[in-house]
């Protein structure tokens, strides 16, 4: 049984967190933390967790998860690296599900995030979090990080392609649609239920968004070769998913088999080659389905690809990269169906 | 490793059902059955269930459900009650999620349902199954009646003051509101998006609902004697959940000592005296969460219940009942976290 | 044309004024004042009135309405008092949509809002506008109280039963759906979208509501005798609208033409005789339905009223006051179909 | 006064027209008609409507037009091209709000919608009413093809860049957003709310849309040659509303002047420089809002569009189109705030 911890249990990723992880076989939750919130029960927090979680969070210090095997950290970005540091000293493996190690240039992250790298002497060892293109890597990481929402999204989408050379690297759009928890519990005008529900709003337009670098570095990975894209974020009036809708131009018209072979062995990518898919058939669950369609009056692709930004794009894709750290079957706690309607 | 069948697998309760037997140790789910749909792929008709459901359901009929243990029912009412007795004369259990068995008086069926009931012999074997008031009853029973989705979500707002005598039986007002999934999957106008996004609506206003003999029958039952309510459903915007606000007059003021007794052992029902309930919390679960207040002003009590009604009000449920059925663990394939945000 | 001061011109019930106010033909906004956002542009805080109104407010003084024939306020309660105050004394007259002088009891007020009232001297004057209830004592008032929302939909859906002595009093029951606008733009956690989306929650159970004795002191006004009422507020998942369903015992059955007779002459409520309200039918409009229906099984009465918090409840019906202090015609400004879907 | 007819009353842009033309000051209603739902009461089909229309409306028949000054079609399409003959042929006015008039070619019309134009012979008098485009040529018409929904988001996206020459051609990828209220009223299992609720879907994905040769159209024209783009059109959780990102390269830096010279005189255009539109900013009203960014890293535009898809994508532009045609000031009748929140 692994023992882990979480640190930052109380915003929406870590509830998801503690909702995955009660269905795992492999692993017991022993230690959680929480920053303004330390010391409150977590029934005063969240009601649906009345009855169901006894633990109440306490602070965030390395003392805190002592005799963890792993800690999860969904903790603002520039609060893990330190903490992560100490974990990693203790021979606690880390699996940083913030920003602060998915950047490899510290140079990249202290422009698009406008800190400091609080460790940056550690960013050679971290492992970049997306098992369907780094597995091999994620099985001997000590540190991982787990990618952001948008990246995830757009990578499954647009990987086939850019790996084998079939997508046009001047010409790639991606225009993304999330569900607000995204944006976390934290209150905030535009997310404030009169002003997101019967609206879609466009943010960070025209490259601004700190997800936009970070796209680009597994892209560029793929590619061999350094790309730009544009990148559109949209708040869409519900609670989960994302779709990212990526646009390029293709040599090859027969998309289909391109990703199922791809995507074979993958345990939670499927797909759409008949239907296409809408974030609802994704909530709850670790799964990405991926549509990818050729226009041939213009002779480009479009790819539509959906998750569940709190699992896929967070909670679960940590289990998932858990699960492989630690030699243990990779759908361990996360052969979920998703919840519909 | 218990066989169940489905019947009617390609409504919203079949593919909840789907989804939380998926998760059950001791079930395997070995025939599955549709109507209009019977013959093509889960797939097709739920993007969500892509690679993960290869059986294609076939038509509705005994011979379907041959070597099952069981049969959980999710048939429109009238058509489960000639099946439930060829699944019984087979030795086969049934679980009808349909309102065929609810009542014990065919005469009210008929005038409520507007139909001849197509098998009263069977009445007399059925249980109510609601297992928090008649647990016993259906660890031995072979034909269980899982009951409707506003009675479920009644009963255990009104259960212990009923039980205990401490209700004014000529007070008892019950107001519901419930998500769209209760309406099934089945087109019109007011479960259309734009007729129903944004609105709240009344309907089968001043007794006219088809659950209301329903609940009567159980409250009748706790009390001793015939009760009378006045029950009015709603619609709101959202896809699961169902509040009751009930409202009745009592002569005691400590409301929760009453109900936390009541519900001591009872693995689903939390009681909160000290926050207020909602519907998201209970999403995806099987629980019911139950505030009890008392108004010194008026001498009376409002008491608020929740519940998913796809699962404690159906597949949840059902499977509840399965478990005590079959001599397993009650919360077998239940012990979920609902789903939050 | 009258010159009208918003004081508060920044919060939802002040663009909802200032939409409303723009198809007024005899009424110019002169005014505008806000708080904390005095001195930003309108677009800056609404991108909706972007091109559409120049005027940013400035802070809110008397001064600022100098030569305003008469002010709305919509300010939080306790501060519109003192202000009112010194409008009445330079000779404008005013439109409170806050709390300050609906209970024409000062320790009442006092009670329920747990501050002290700055201005009890003012209460006499204060007329409580409900055009429906109240209309000749408006035509005169120079200081006007403008309703609740709940208490609005309330009043509406009990008076025609009540003032003809027809309800039981002594089994008064609000059961009131509202959507999150009524809770105003300053975020909170139950109005954040992620908790509110998806979920019905009941607050201020069991007596605990400010509005409930602004409604009790308009049915005791119309039964001519004290009266107690159960009210539980509950929020839905939507922008506007307020459902009450309304349940009292009444000897009479056929109630449609009692509703109809009390409400023959009113241009803003609508007896539905033959289909249910829900709250969408009125968006955007200063209309109320109303739907008495009658249970012979129980001798019982169940009405459903539905408005718009904004309009009815809010800006419609102090534009309704306006037009009655100053002789125009009641329904200026808002002859407004409902927007649907 | 101008007596207008609506043909197809019964629709969400029927309700719509209705709504607008009830605050117009020069036009009148004098003729109603739908299809299947002929002859029964507004008030049974929508009661939103509940005493407010008295009329019925007829079956669609060219009598019920006499009299009429212009009549307003909005009719599945291939029903509106025979109508509209016979109404051209009576000296009656014609704005068609479907597809038969809106591509010039006949053989485009007749791949895209897979029928037979029935007045092929009309098509050069008819004059595609996008007035920010083509005022003067609508001031002159007798038919007016008023324009799509997506194509008038998409247009007014990339007019001032297509006609300055600005955009590259060979780089046009337009991701729309739509609200559930441009599918009609007619139900469907997409449209079904529990389907459509908490969810983003993409449909008609790869050149599949109706809209697609339209909004080619209109680019060609403005480009003065012919363009090819790539469209995507998505169905997002809310009844009102399309938002279009608009993916382009570009030569100059600084979009805002370009956007607010080209819009300076429209009274419907407004230009977001400084803050971004969301759907929501327009709903009810006819407005467009613009936002023109520029991305300095990839020496791209992203312009973001937002509509009422009901008003200006139908209704409110069917109106501005009568305003022009008879000589009217262009607002009149539309001159609305809209509804926030």
């Amino acid at each position: 049984m692994i023992h882990a911890g979480l640190a930052g249990a109380t915003g929406y990723v870590g509830v998801e967190l503690l909702r995955l992880l009660r269905g795992h076989p492999g692993v017991q939750v022993t230690a959680l933390s929480a920053d303004s919130t330390a010391g409150r029960p977590m029934e005063a927090l969240y009601g649906h967790l009345a009855g169901l979680i006894d633990q109440a969070p306490g602070p965030t210090t390395a003392a805190a998860f002592e005799g963890c095997d792993v800690v999860l950290m969904a903790l603002p970005h520039g609060a893990s690296a330190a903490l992560a540091g100490e974990m990693l000293d203790a021979g606690i493996r880390v699996i940083d599900l913030g920003a602060d190690f998915r950047l490899k240039d510290a140079r990249s992250f202290e422009r698009w995030y406008e800190v400091e790298h609080p460790r940056q002497d550690l960013l050679p060892q971290a492992v970049y979090g997306l098992p369907e293109l780094y597995r091999d890597r994620i099985r001997g990481a000590r540190l991982v990080a787990n990618p952001g929402c948008y990246p995830t999204s757009a990578a499954l989408a647009l990987a086939p392609l850019v790996k084998n050379g079939m997508a046009d690297l001047d010409f790639l759009v991606l225009d993304s649609k999330s569900g607000l928890s995204g944006a976390g519990r934290k209150t905030s005008l535009f997310s404030h239920f009169c002003e997101a529900d019967g609206s879609v709003a466009a943010y960070a337009v025209a490259g601004q968004h700190r997800h936009t670098p970070e796209l680009e570095q597994t892209l560029s990975d793929l590619a061999g070769r350094p790309v730009r894209v544009t990148f559109t974020p949209h708040l869409v009036p519900m609670k989960r998913g994302i779709m990212t809708t990526a646009y390029t131009r293709t040599p090859i018209q027969d998309l289909s088999p391109l990703y199922e072979d791809f995507y074979r062995d993958e345990p939670f990518v499927q797909v759409r080659s008949e239907t296409l898919p809408a974030t609802g058939h994704v909530t709850g669950s670790n799964r990405c389905h991926v549509a990818p369609r050729f226009d041939a009056r213009t002779g480009r692709a479009t790819v539509v690809s959906v998750i569940d930004n709190l699992v896929k794009g967070a909670a679960g894709q940590a289990i998932q990269n858990l699960n492989l750290m630690f030699g243990m079957d990779e759908t361990a706690g996360l052969d979920l169906v998703p919840v519909y309607p």
